[in-house]
């Protein structure tokens, strides 16, 4: 299960992270943020005057994002069971009900946020979720990105397990456009942990999973070579070459918030990893 | 009120657009669409075999777009009063029920869909919707996007009319990847449309509109000068002088999906136009 998997994550901490008293704090970027009276996290409708932060999420050691609010509630409840009995009863309410941008829900120390679909929309939830977890002070917190995608060359419902995530062009870097300079950002995730992870899936009879590099595109038609969206200016054999060139490239699925979530989890100390089903839909790239 | 404006926007219609017996239809651009037996709209849940699409859509006129599904369901409410009595009762249902990715509501001739934020959020709806009106064989639509802005150097709560959508560095342009090709796609919309609005919202008292440049970023945070983000980069002087530079080239809002949304309308051959509110929070842009 699920949950035999996380606690083994949570050994291998690495000696070259930054750590105050042998813990890992989550590192905020921005030297405005610490002399700000109050801080909104306006898009999961709390704040720093609002809500007790540290009471709230203190004890977050996990935090699962995925991009659908119903399958992140569905994950939430089914952690709620797998860790025993809490307080509460079997139900567990939304965090962030009073907003429809974003969906979050907590049980012991897993938090469970939905971030929409899109890199931006990822963007907006990340920024607000990592200050979330800087006031509230918690350290040690390990980020998992769990979502559909679709994949290249390999079988349907097969787990995906991010080594590296790449852009559309198979680099692995994510380009931030601040104010209007372009800045390039490395999307390299811990090699370590998804061996972990790889390892553990072993253990689990009939779960097929496999180690690969992560395409994260701005586009679901158009950006990902699919023939049926309202616009298609290629044809099939342009489409299988791109998607061709992509699996020498070491690509193995292709979904369109990982760079992002890398790169952000990077800088800001988080260990971080993206792991993705490849969706059983008519859809399925299957290479020759 | 809106229902007051909407049927004026309709009574122009351009005489350069492709018509047939008189109508405006929309236009896919996908020679591959026509040969598919089955056109399932995944993240729309409705699909041509599934669903009687003209029957259910056929008479569409307006699609209005916007971020928030509960504010499109309290849009789609208010306007199914202003159209008068109608069959079924005062609620109307999510007819997009069956997935979380977006809910869409219908009253007569309008239609209105949530988006989610962002340019990839957006663009899939888009996608998804175009082939929508296609298949359904609506014809003389009209998108409007409605959604919240950022302004600058504008009164919070007034409302932007945009007449051109612009990038980051305002050009009125769209970075479309395909594949891994950038394809660069006007995003001009339709100025006499702009002004025919323009003029609508002078009769209503106490209606702060004006017509201007909207920005669209990628990020909310770095991409759009805020000081209060995970990582934050510059300085309150580097904010200041870009915001100013986007003042000077017209940009008097910014949001995150104007630009796909120009481009593709553009084009289907649909006309289009965003209007967004300025936003009345604390973090509001006026510049000296």
């Amino acid at each position: 299960s699920m949950a035999s998997i996380l606690p083994a994550s949570n050994r291998s901490m690495r000696p070259d992270r930054n750590t105050y008293d042998g813990k890992s704090f989550v590192h905020v970027k921005n030297p405005y943020l610490d002399t700000m009276d109050e801080d909104i996290l306006y898009h999961l409708d709390l704040g720093t005057k609002t809500h007790n932060l540290p009471e709230m999420f203190g004890d977050v050691k996990f935090v699962c994002v995925g991009g659908s609010p119903n399958r992140m509630k569905a994950f939430a409840l089914f952690m709620h069971k797998e860790l025993g009995p809490v307080e509460g009863g079997e139900d567990i309410e939304d965090i962030c009900a009073g907003t429809d941008r974003y969906c979050m829900f907590k049980t012991g120390p897993v938090l469970c946020i939905s971030h929409g679909m899109g890199v931006p929309s990822i963007s907006i939830m990340l920024h607000e979720l990592i200050k979330l977890l800087h006031h509230a002070r918690c350290c040690d917190v390990t980020m998992i990105r769990m979502g559909t995608s679709g994949g290249i060359g390999i079988a349907p419902g097969s787990v995906v397990i991010t080594d590296t995530a790449v852009d559309s062009f198979f680099k692995p870097q994510f380009e931030q456009v601040i104010l209007d300079n372009v800045v390039t950002r490395s999307t390299e995730l811990d090699k370590e942990l998804a061996e972990e992870l790889f390892n553990c899936s072993k253990k689990i009879p009939n779960f097929p999973a496999l180690i690969g590099h992560t395409m994260c595109t701005y586009d679901f038609y158009e950006g990902q070579g699919r023939l049926d969206g309202a616009l298609c200016s290629f044809s099939r054999e342009n489409k299988l070459d791109y998607l061709t060139r992509a699996y020498k490239a070491g690509v193995r699925n292709i979904e369109m918030e990982s760079t992002v979530f890398a790169a952000m989890c990077r800088l800001c100390g988080l260990k971080a990893f993206p792991i993705s089903i490849n969706a059983i839909r008519p859809v399925t790239w299957e290479l020759l």
